[in-house]
Formats: C-alpha cells, structure tokens, sequence
C-alpha cells in the first residue's frame, strides 16, 4: 500500500516538512532507502548517514532536521512513529482461516471457524482457542490450554497443560510454557526428590514471548505474566515468578523461583535474578547485572560485570579483586598512621 | 485422593499435632489454601503468612509451630516432607498405552505393547524402548537411541542418534540431547575444519532435564550424565562433560567441553564452567560464578559478578576496577613510606 | 573404511614414525583407543597418558614424539590432522533421496530429487532447495526460504520466511533462524508499541549453527552471517547483526542489535556483546566478556568477571568492590600526604 506524507503527519502528529502529496509505500534504513521509502532517525549515532539518505522522506527530531536533505515528518519520538508507520505500510499477512488435515485435534476442543490451524500441529483435549487464532506448524499445546482472540503461536511453540494466554499475544519458535519448574528437595542420602510442579502458567493480553525463551509453570499457584510484558529471545522465567505489566526484558535473561518484577521495569540483557527477589516498579537493571537483593525504590541499577579491558590488563586487575580486602584494611592502617583525625569514623 | 493427617504422620516420620483423622486432599499455598489443603512453611521469609493461613494443616519446623494456627505436621524437614505428600495427592496422569497413528516409526523398533506414542512423533530405525515409555507429541529419537523403563519425554524433546537414556528420567519440551559438540579446528586459511564428533550421550536414571537445555555428544567417547542428576532449564553442556551423582545444576548454566563435575555438587544459575576443568564431589558453586580452573576439596565457591548497585555508584566502582593493579602499586609505595618494618613480606 | 599410516603421512604432510602398511579404521582416545586405532595429542595436560597408550597410531608433534610408545604421525597441528583423519574414516553416512509422505509441502517449491526431506517436515510456499539438501524430522521452513546445495538441517530446525542459507550449512535441532529482533518503542501510556521487523537472515556457505541457537531477522534490512562462520549451542544474536567470515562463538554468548563483528574473530563461552558495537577483525574476546564499547584492533580482551574463590572470601572482596571510588580518592589524600611530589599528576 501507499499513503502520502500529509496523511501520515496528521495521523502520527508530526511536523512535516516537504509536500504533503508525495506518497511512500515502504520503509527503508538511511543507507539503503531508495524512491518511496521512508526512513527514520533515532540513534544520533547514525547522524552522519543523514546527508546522502536517497529515502523519500525521513522520520525524525527536530534537532536534526537542517541535515535532512528529504522531506521530513518531525516528532519528538521518531522510534515511535516510525513502529507506526511501518505496521501501517506493512501489515501482517492475513490468517488463512481453516484446520490442516495433518494437525491432531483432541477430545472437545474449542476452535473457532476464523483461526488457522497450520501442519503437524497438536491440540491436547478441551483446548480453547479464541477468535482468529493462529496456530503455526508443529506447536502442541497441551490439555486444556486457552488462547485469547488474534494470538499468534509462531511455529513449534510447545505449551504445557495449565496455560492461559490472553488476546493479541505472539509466541515466537521454539519457546516453552508451562514446563516444570526446578523444585527439588534433599534426601538424607544425597538423593534429590521432584516437588511435584501443580500450578500453570498465566499470561496477559498483548504480551510477546521471544524464540527459545521459557516460562515454568508455578509450583502450587500461577506463574503470573501481566498485560504488555515483552520478552526477547532465550529468557528463562521460573517456577511462581511475577512480572508486572509492560515490563520489557532482553535476551538470555535469567529470573528465579519466586521473583516477583514489577511494572514498567526494563532488564538488559544476560542480567539475572534471584528467587524470591522483589523489583519495585519502574526500575531499570542494566545488561548483565546479578539482582541479589530486593530493589524498592524506582532507578537505575547495575553490577554483575567489570570493564571490558585488554586481556593482560584485566587478568592483572582481576587478580588484585582478590586482594581488595586486604588492600582496605592496609589503606586504613596508612591512613590511621598518616592522617589521624580525619578518619576516625571509616572502617 | 485424599488422606488423614495421622496416615501422613507415620508414612513421613512426623510429630503431629491435631486431629489424626483430619483428611487432606489437595496441596496449597499458606495464603491460598482452603478447607481440605495442606500447606507448607520451609522459608523463614514467609512464616510472617503462618497467621492468617487458611490450610487444613501445615508442614512445618517445631521452632514456628507456636505461630500455626492450624493442624501441624512437625518435621526437621518441611520442603522435603511437602514433597512427597504433593506426590501422594496429585499422581501423575496415568499413561495412555499405544502408537498413534500419526507417528512415524523406523525398522527395527522395540516398543513395548505398555508405551505411549504420541501425535506426530518421529523414531529413527533400531529405537528400543523400556517398559512404560511415554513419548510426547513431536519427538524425535534418532537411530539407535535406547531409553529405560518409566521414561518420559515432554513434548518437543529430539534425541540425536546414539543417545542412551536410564529408567524414570524425565526429558522437558526443547531439550536437544546429543548435538554435535563444538569442534573446529583452524586451517592456515582461517577457515575452520570440523571435528567429527562420533561419540554418544549416556544418561543415568533419575535424571531430570529442562526444557530448552542441550547436551552435546562427546567427541570420541560420551557424554556422561550420572544417576540422580537434575539439569534446570536452557544449561549448555558440551562434549565429553561428565557429571557424578545428584548432582543439580540451576538455569542458563554453561558447562565447557570435557569438564569433570564431581557427585553431589549444586552449581548456581548462570555459572559457567571451562574447558577441561575438574570439579571436585560436594562442591557448591554460586550462581554467576566463572569456574576457570580446578576445584579440589569441597566448599562453597562464588566469583564471577560483582554486586549490584545504583547505576551511577557501579560506574565510578566500575573505573577504578580498571585501576587496581595500579592502586595496589601505590599503596605499597605509601605502606614503604610510612610503616617501613611491618608489611616489607608483602607484595 | 581402512586406510594405512603411509597413506595418511602423504595425504596430511606428516612425517611418519612406524610402519607404512600399518592400517587405521577408527579413532579413539589415548585412553581408550585399541587395535586399528589411531588417536591424538593436542592438549600438553594429556601428555601423561601417552604412555599407557594402545592405540595403534597416534598423531602428535615432534615435541612429545619420544614419549610416544606406538607409531606416530609427527605434525606441527595434530588437531588439525586429526579431524581430517577422523572425517575420513568415519564419513557421514549418505543421504536417503525422497520426501517423506507425511512431509507437508507448500506450493511451487524447488526440491530436486537428490533431497531427503525427512517425516513430518512442513515446508511453506515457494521454498527453494539446492541440490543434496538434508531436512531433518519436523523442520520448518517458511515461505520463501532458499537453501544452497549439500546444507544439511538436523531435526526441529525453525526457518521462517525470508532466511536464505548457502551451501553445505549445518543447522543443529532447535535453532530458530529469522524469529522477530526485540524492536519496541514505548508509548506514553507505558506501554510498548511493536516495530515490525521486516528484514531477512543470509547465512552464507560453510555456516554451522549449534543447536537452540537464534538468530534474529532483520528490522529493514537482513541480518547477515558471513561465509565459515561457526556458532556454538544457545547463542543469540540480534536483528541487524553481522558477522564476519570464519568468527567462531562459543556457547551461550548473546550478541545484541545490530553489532557488527569482524573476520575471523574468536568470542569465548557467555560472552555478551552490546548493541551498535564494532568488533575489528582477528579479535579475541575471552569468555563472559561483556563487549560494552567497540573493539578497534586486534588483540584478546577479557572482562565482564572477576575470580573464583571460596565465598567467603569473593564476599568480602565484593563488598570492597563498592568502596573502590572511595578507596582510590582516599589512597590519593594519603598519597599528597605522604609522597607530595612524586604523584601529583595522577588523579
């Protein structure tokens, strides 16, 4: 499809700058964008790709726009916009409503005429399915799963029985919920006991759940997944984890039994989180930081990491992390002998 | 099903206090639980929840039973205890025996009249399974693989060629057993030459694998997972690893390609092992820490992340890292300046 | 297949020690290798097993020949040697050309008859395959994927549409190649808006791909794997992202949006890359090294941890680590006390 630029400015807000008339069809990056593209600026760091952009038109902050040799839709949040603008110029493909003659339907399933229901997929007994479903080849959901209207399950998306997922939702390949969480207990000869893992898992509306990520069923009670969350690839959430609504979480992120995330918060990347932690809403946890205690009050949090450093130099550094104790108790000792008064109240 | 409170007490070595016919027929959490559920206290942090408790009756430590308001089962271990009456409530869905009819099954096959095939599985020639093998939907075995009686594969669960696999172990939707382990070997081109990996994965009984957690075949020779060992979710374990006995390993964990790992250790989320590392019986690693090198006694090792703080706090911390060899120096010079005798054996 | 140590000299440029017509059929280990075996020394730590030995030959350098109680094949890279070795005594086994009839097949693709298309893969419309093209049981490929001759996909391989592959890939099961990048852009309610991601994935000749490993699409433009690139199990890899010829990457490193890494290139085990950084070419980047900022020589680099030690001991240290700005500020008051004009100009 193609829409003009004075249609797109007065729909988005924008500024625009250039003929209102001009028509784009697609989105392009800076670099590459050629006749009817629009593209966007929104990492200054890219600044420098403005002066040649042959795009069309480009979404960006006013800041910038004297660089822009096209014509320009100004917003405060040309990251924003630009989302918009591309679902607009390139919707989703339309489901294909109907049930392949090679799925595996159970006993008393719920599936309305208008989802589609791909190859080799296999419904357990009394799953329901909301309006305009779509079940990607090869997933299986298991007995008595439940999907909200217009969820997408991309393919071989694996849930567990026990599972309810709101409306609006994606599953991306290969992600797992509901799968047993990591209960185990003790025996006097060193033996490990399974705790039987009996709650589900329950997710939200409009919730995304990236490829390879993993989200265990609750161990008495729900796994809890609110409203809006998003989840990048090969996160692993815990059995009783509960993440509260439009809270955002990179790759290879790792959140323990029992933690329980608040609202709004964002995780970078690799961080992890101990069980049982509490996070307040409206924290930030920057990428790789180990959350070892409870954060109560909303910032911005990191640890976990040192700097990244020639390897000869960190070795040296890290060597000496070994010794910091010793170095604070040395450094005090020259200071008590050196600087008497002004330190008596450090330790 | 449900139970009396006194049968419970004698089956699990329990004092209790209460009415002995009391019956419980379901499990529940402190908050959640309601007439006929029994609960369980094992975290100090939520014996604040014993008051206000609903439960039938709870497994608890005698130091908190003054806080019970209810019928107690009274044991040194709690969690242990819940465990096993969990198991004794909730008994998993009996097998449905039989291949369905989508599966596709290769020559040579072993298949007890007593397994459970399910939809859409895929075995390789020469499979040979134990008594009361269940199969979930979309597995697949590859050529020759062997697994004992009682084992269960969720959903979703590939199983390369060459893969044995003991009696009651149970396989989490995604895991993928015996993948090639990462053998390169460089040409003076830079290119890299693959090192076939020819041996196999050997599984003890007991095991228990997470969904999403992958285990390479050895490169030579197998893999080895011992008896009673427990992997979490998404743990990478390279080629020629060997794991002892009961040993429990926590989410996201990488183990490097030929690493010994000991009997009864427990390893910590996101730790990581290196290469031909050995790991001695009764180790307990943090999670996050980095084993780089050997570890010979048991103990409680940690090391890998430094602990979280407000962003900006980490920053400045983070710098001087950058700094500490440089620092040690420095301090040193000052020691020498100002207490000469006492520290000239240190470096 | 049996070749004899003469042969393999000549073949390998190696300079042999034994008997010419001495014949080799299979690889073992130094431990465990027998009659007809013939075996390798590559890492010194093993040098003390050469000894006890039965292998029938065993390939190694000149440096440890004199320790070598069997024939030897004497070369500078016995590595090397020896996955060549291996590779020809235990080829692949060959392909079984043919779909399988429970195969779903979309409409107009390309399969030539010299494919094995394995049960239960589903191929979407217009795949294109090139000649000798392995899929493994339960893959899927979307609508539009291309792959080169002799790419072999193992079982439960996911491509969605618009990855292109070249020729003789390997993808291992689980690996999930063009799922959606992680591209949100907030609203002012809190909540996320997605970014489609329209992009693709070119992976290109000689690409092996470990298994439960994702590689993202691309948000306009495609992400990019450059020809030989090896990457381990459980690597993530962001949308936009490329990769330089020959770079290897170990297990569980994630590589976030649209970061560029050079040729030839090494990244140790847990490692994380940024967003938006560069990675020259012919750098090394140690294990669980956090890449934070770009890399613009070649070198090796390290951080991201810090040691192993008893906990009790990482615990004081880590609790000094917070004082580490403190330390310093106080360590330069000492040092203008103590040593005035020697240092006045660090800080």
């Amino acid at each position: 499809m193609s829409i003009s630029l004075g249609k797109l400015a007065v729909q988005f807000g924008c500024e625009l700058r250039g003929d209102p008339d001009t028509e784009v069809d697609q989105v392009g990056t800076l670099q590459s964008a050629g006749k009817g593209c629009i593209a966007f600026l929104a990492n200054p760091s890219y600044r420098k790709m403005l002066a040649q952009t042959q795009a069309t038109a480009v979404i960006l902050e006013e800041s910038v726009v004297e660089d822009c040799p096209t014509a320009a839709l100004i917003t405060p949040e040309p990251y924003r916009v630009y989302a918009h603008v591309a679902a607009l110029l390139h919707p989703e493909p339309p489901l294909v409503p109907g049930v392949h003659e090679s799925a595996s339907i159970g006993a008393d399933c719920e599936i309305p005429k208008s989802c589609e229901i791909a190859p080799g997929v296999v419904l357990g007994d009394a799953v329901v399915l909301g309006e305009r479903v779509c079940i990607g080849a090869l997933c299986v959901l298991g007995r008595g799963t439940v999907l909200g209207d217009d969820t997408r399950l991309m393919a071989g998306v694996t849930l567990y029985s026990g599972v309810q997922i709101g409306q609006r939702c994606l599953l991306h390949s290969g992600s797992v919920v509901g799968a047993d969480g990591f209960g185990i207990a003790k025996e006097s000869t060193g033996a490990w006991t399974k705790v039987p893992q009996l709650g589900g898992v329950r997710i939200g509306d409009d919730v995304e759940i990236g490829a390879n990520t993993t989200i265990d069923r609750g161990t008495i009670e729900d796994t809890v997944i609110a409203n809006g969350v998003k989840l990048d690839n090969q996160i692993q959430v815990g059995h009783n984890v509960a993440i509260g609504e439009h809270t955002a979480i990179a790759g290879q992120v790792g959140i323990s039994g029992s933690a329980q995330i608040g609202a709004r918060c964002m995780l970078g990347g690799q961080a992890g989180v101990a069980g049982h932690v509490t996070i307040a809403d409206d924290v930030v946890v920057m990428g790789r930081t180990m959350v070892t205690h409870s954060i109560k009050k909303p910032g911005v949090y990191a640890g976990g990491g040192v700097p990244m450093d020639e390897a000869a130099n960190w070795r040296k550094n890290a060597v000496r992390f070994g010794q910091l104790d010793d170095m604070a108790r040395r450094l005090r000792r020259v200071e008590k002998a050196v600087l008497k008064p002004a330190s008596d109240d450090e330790s």
